[in-house]
């Protein structure tokens, strides 16, 4: 600051740190409610004593700041709780992505290097054997809902084991002041579920957390209310918490004091009774569990009463989009990635609508949404020249934000590969509209180059979903002697339409070029039927995978 | 940050600039408009050309980065574009309340020492001899709307002036680009109005105004669309822009991607107009315009359409928030100070509300508000200790939020008092409710103690507002023997009920009593009827005036 206007000594600067976010509620929310799916419910004066008690647990375990405290569990209160102790505490809090493959998870723990594990039991089994290595882990904090003992896990190897979390709680004491610190402090750290390659590590500090907050609550509270998010509004996660802070509602949704409800492990009847009974009123997932809870839905005749859901971290097609629409859920896009913190678009909705078809709302839900305040989105050219709207324009999507990942984990070379010249690469292949909506065409490695024209995987997919008989489709490329590489979809029929041909799904992508949509060359030429397509643990299509199964086997 | 987490070596670290309030409106918001009263349409595409110009303009100056550009106009599309181009160029903005005594006005010139004055040549005749002293002015900026020229007012004397504003800017290129630097720049700089000494100066950083900003979106955006503010909301002050950045709803505004309505000097014909023509859907004011507006609209016949009107700088009272409420405005209360930037507290409102009669809900709008997200706000005892909620722990309001003035400029010892044991003092007495609502029963030095009991003057207000005959009232205390200090009620009658008498006024607060509302020592030992009470420049009642013409004379 400019020595003409020196501030007063006792003047507080307020470094944006965690616990800042829970001012308001402290004094607003006290009784408002948090619900553990069937388990538990407890007030935020609860959760309030509850997060000092776990700052009083981990005191006890003669940490130093920046030391990892790892949590595996379902999406519960404990991890809320885990969110805001860990961090204000100056820990870093690890989210450990429990859906990965035993061996990534261990990878990310070995990584990460955690000195305490919050462990809920039913993952105690992947970690048995682990802990009794070359572990980092010092502490081991036992979670459980299902009585299971850490004797009948562990034997008489349980030296490790602090005690149940419970027990622990109730033993702490209810007070903690939490510091003052920098606020460029390391508050999360968490892997990405990269389909190449291993997880990569990304974090995020205490000011980025904070204003991701900030601009999260602004960017919803600025829809109307049938689309964002208002006080009052019910808040249940369906990307779980493991996965880019749940897209950083539990800080926002715990700063602005709405009710939240936690539903554990994710099952469709489960999730589908929270909804109900709990009112829920605003949520996020991917397009599988969406799809899981609208056939929910219709199996018991049950309205969603026009719940709120953001699709990310996989695009809606128009398809699915039409169908959530038809049985009273609000969906719409928001984009984001590990690297993102995550949230960095939105679909954009007014208080003040211009006229459109029932067609121009389903297109605008499904594209990728326009920038949320404070971000800075460009689509870059091969030369890293910022281009111009249009279609014509398309290039890759780079961005500042002020909750961006500053470098990989212990990955230097990919730190630097992710922000050269200066802005975050996405490789997202995408162009924007004069209206500023970005349009994700593809994955950088995903475009299907054609006889030296890109293909748009992602828009092949949303035609070929439109198709009455279609469940679920990809699009990749395989290899081609005259073209280089043509588009191959891989498609899975819904079970009372398995008799379609080939022939039948492609005539929608004709149809499309008849319609001037895409090009000729855009229809696949080979169509597969598969019974499920590979996923990934966040329930993305493994494009890596379906490669290679089908990619490099065939020649068309 | 830990040396474990090193950033990329270009990863952009994203400082806080006003700057970065654009990145979203420069995407998105292009065809947008803006609307100085009658007299000029732009769009989003022209302001950002026109802040870039007006940029040029300031660097041909040859400044050095922290010298102050002050502002002398009326609410206008120029003065958006200070907002914008002055901080971003690294100068810091001085907005002059033009609505002070001319002796004040050029109090706080010689103060904060701008170098380049923008001056609406209707203020000119009020500098046109100063700027021929020891000015610190080197560059005036000529800003007119009613063909005045410089030799009209300078005579052969213009030396000084630079140019007439829409010439200078179409002279300039249209290209800019803003640079890098420190958050903690100053951006901003104005004087209290207050009621007692000379003004004293606040300043506020980009980072303070960036982080007010975003807080001031989301506060108002988690409000339901009702009452708070939505993306295709219409936005319009009435709190003029020389005051607290009008509560910085044209940095918010703009971020957002607003329609934004500038109404040049306030004439309730004008502000009305401009209301009903474009479609005004949220402003905040002082309840004297409020108070105008009405009378204009009941004049014309003319319904407000559910416009939302937040109510600041002076307290709104039960009377007028119900007459606004039956004329269709959407009327609650936001608290703040020039010292705060200035948004704290805000009427709270929910898409889920709980069942409440008119009275509640005319109640809760008159409170202070609860704490807007971020803002850590405490009742203290004499002795500095944070008291419990409830009505019998009545103390001062001090506050921590990310945007407090630091200090006031070159003036360390009023500095070090406004930030007494880290927190800033409001001097404003009050209450908390355990709902979170704060409750603002007086300032500090507008307390009466009468026989050792603290009497609230506001509260006597507000019970005497709800008298029909009443169309203004304050109560101030006078010297008293017996008591020390007695409450006496200025009461200003409506046109129409000249005749009411001070028993009839009495017998509502003796109502009051005898529900138990106010303490019987409460009631008024005197009445006088005025004409009018004595209002500060920014129109709220001037209690220090009161006090000199009515306070030391009367002993009851």
């Amino acid at each position: 600051m400019s020595n003409a206007y020196p501030s007063a000594p006792s003047a507080y600067e307020f470094p944006l740190l965690i616990k800042q976010l829970l001012n308001r509620a402290k004094t607003v929310s006290l009784d408002q409610e948090i619900v553990y799916a069937d388990k538990k419910r407890l007030t935020y004066a609860e959760l309030f004593t509850r997060i000092n008690r776990l700052a009083n647990v981990l005191a006890n375990l003669n940490l130093a700041a920046g030391d990892v405290v790892a949590v595996m569990d379902w999406d519960s209160h404990r991890y809320l709780e885990s969110y805001f102790a860990v961090p204000m505490s100056q820990y870093i809090l690890q989210t450990v992505n429990v859906r990965l493959s035993p061996d990534k998870v261990l990878y990310t723990i070995n990584h990460a290097k955690p000195k305490v594990l919050m462990l809920n039991s039913e993952f105690a089994e992947l970690v048995k054997n682990y802990q009794f290595e070359n572990s980092s882990i010092e502490h081991i904090i036992w979670l459980d809902d299902n009585d299971m003992t850490v004797e009948g896990v562990f034997g008489d190897n349980q030296s490790r084991v602090v005690g149940e979390y419970e027990a622990l709680l109730d033993s702490a004491d209810s007070s903690f002041d939490f510091p003052d610190f920098d606020e460029n402090t390391i508050a999360t750290t968490f892997y990405t579920s990269g389909t190449t390659g291993d997880p990569k590590g990304v974090f995020f500090s205490h000011r980025q957390l904070v204003l991701h907050s900030l601009a999260e609550a602004a960017s919803l509270g600025m829809l109307p209310n049938k689309q964002g998010v208002s006080y009052g509004d019910v808040y249940m996660p369906m990307t779980p918490m493991f996965h880019v802070h749940a897209w950083g509602f539990p800080f926002t949704a715990t700063m602005t004091g709405l009710k939240q409800v936690y539903p554990g492990r994710y099952a469709p009847d489960t999730l589908l009774d929270l909804i109900i009974n709990e009112k829920v009123s605003i949520t996020h997932c991917v397009p599988t569990i969406l799809q899981m809870v609208l056939k929910e839905a219709q199996d018991r005749n049950a309205s969603f009463n026009g719940l709120k859901m953001i699709i990310g971290g996989s695009s809606l097609n128009e398809g699915l989009a039409k169908a959530a629409l038809a049985q009273d859920i609000e969906v719409y896009t928001g984009y984001g990635m590990s690297e993102t913190a995550p949230l960095i678009s939105l679909t954009d909705f007014s208080v003040d609508e211009p006229e459109m078809t029932e067609e121009e709302d389903i297109s605008r839900r499904c594209m990728t949404g326009k920038p949320v305040l404070m971000v800075d989105a460009q689509i870059w050219s091969e030369n890293n020249q910022s281009m111009d709207t249009g279609k014509d324009n398309t290039g890759e999507l780079v961005l500042r934000a002020p909750w961006l990942t500053q470098s990989y984990l212990k990955n230097h070379d990919a730190g630097i590969e992710l922000w050269e010249h200066g802005y975050m690469h996405t490789q997202d292949i995408a162009y924007m509209r004069p209206d500023g909506y970005i349009n994700i065409t593809d994955r950088l490695k995903d475009v299907i180059k054609s006889g030296g024209e890109w293909i748009s995987s992602l828009e092949i997919e949303t035609i070929l979903s439109l198709h009455p008989a279609v469940s679920d489709v990809a699009v990749i490329g395989i290899r081609d002697k005259q073209w280089g590489e043509r588009p191959l979809a891989l498609v899975a029929l819904k079970p009372d339409c398995q008799d379609t041909s080939a022939e039948d799904i492609k005539a929608i992508a004709k149809q499309a070029v008849s319609k001037g949509i895409i090009p000729k060359y855009g229809v696949p030429s080979e169509f597969k039927f598969v019974d499920e397509l590979p996923k990934t643990s966040v329930g993305k299509h493994d494009k890596k995978v379906m490669r290679e199964m089908y990619g490099n086997q065939t020649e068309v």
